[in-house]
């Protein structure tokens, strides 16, 4: 039997990505995001949300780019740090000991010790209330080379990724391997 | 050392929700997504894409209306099937043994069987190429009772999400607990 919870913002699993942006002096910043979801597959898009009172919308709207770091579950006491503490105030990669290192293709920082990241280039502002959503194209995806296999994909088990459950606020890491995508359907 | 993987479309963990939607005569239709995500608080609202070519990209058209349904890693075949299949020539309810109800708040249906769900009314269509991005409001979500803990929150344990792997073509199951959000990264 199913209970009606009201209007509620709660999906499992969400993500924690940590987004990269400069502000208008430059300075590196990160926020952890886990309204975000990719959006497109031709061109690769994905979409971030944020509140207006942020620092890191303002980096977004003034500079039109951002990256979307996917941390390892081992950073997860820092992934938490960037969703709690402000840019406005706190020198954020700096405090957890992360390093910033300029994008290739565009005007924003990424977290040199994440395993993976998207470049990402602002393609659409959409307004929905106390967020906005950001759509990026992605124009490059950048990856530690031990994580990467032969057939260019990035695995999994090696990133290890934390999963964020809303409402709970807790955080998990992956576990069990359940199947093949476009396969194990098959049998139906 | 990282190194550059171009433009694709790869983020960990992605999810793999199940869209509901009627056709133009009222049948019951259920697509798996993986390009979804939750993108404002204040209206909750989620975004799901799908391609022009799907039977449920004419659905949400039509019906301005889908609902999201988040299946437990139990349903894993069902769910590979249910993105396998195409709605125009298979009764996917059917075939799966799933059983189709009408949601309260919108038009659309929902299946029983899968321990939660949003009913979602459809606010913004945005085309980005490949696929459309349809945000939908979320009016009400739903949720079996013995996964709702005393706050009204959704028990993820018990839920058992599957997460995806873009690129991979994995699914897995969620793992071990890593720490509370807002709270773990206050010791920095």
């Amino acid at each position: 039997m199913k209970i009606s919870l009201g209007a509620k913002s709660v999906v499992y699993p969400a993500p924690s990505f940590v987004v990269g942006t400069y502000d208008k002096d430059g300075r590196p910043n990160v926020a952890t995001a886990a309204w975000c979801g990719i959006c497109c597959s031709k061109p690769p898009c994905i979409g971030v949300s944020f509140r207006k009172a942020t620092y890191t919308y303002g980096n977004i709207v003034e500079k039109k780019a951002f990256t979307v770091n996917v941390p390892s579950e081992r950073y997860v006491k820092e992934v938490d740090f960037f969703g709690i503490a402000s840019g406005r105030k706190v020198d954020k990669f700096a405090k957890a000991g992360m390093t910033p290192v300029k994008s290739t293709f565009v005007d924003a920082p990424y977290i040199a010790e994440f395993p993976f990241m998207l470049e990402c280039k602002l393609i659409h502002t959409i307004e929905l209330g106390l967020h906005t959503q950001f759509i990026g194209e992605i124009v490059d995806v950048k990856a530690d080379e031990d994580i990467v296999n032969a057939e260019g994909n990035i695995d999994i088990e090696k990133v290890k990724p934390i999963i964020l459950s809303p409402g709970l606020l807790k955080y998990f890491g992956i576990g069990q391997y359940l199947g093949k995508t476009f396969s194990i359907g098959k049998e139906l």
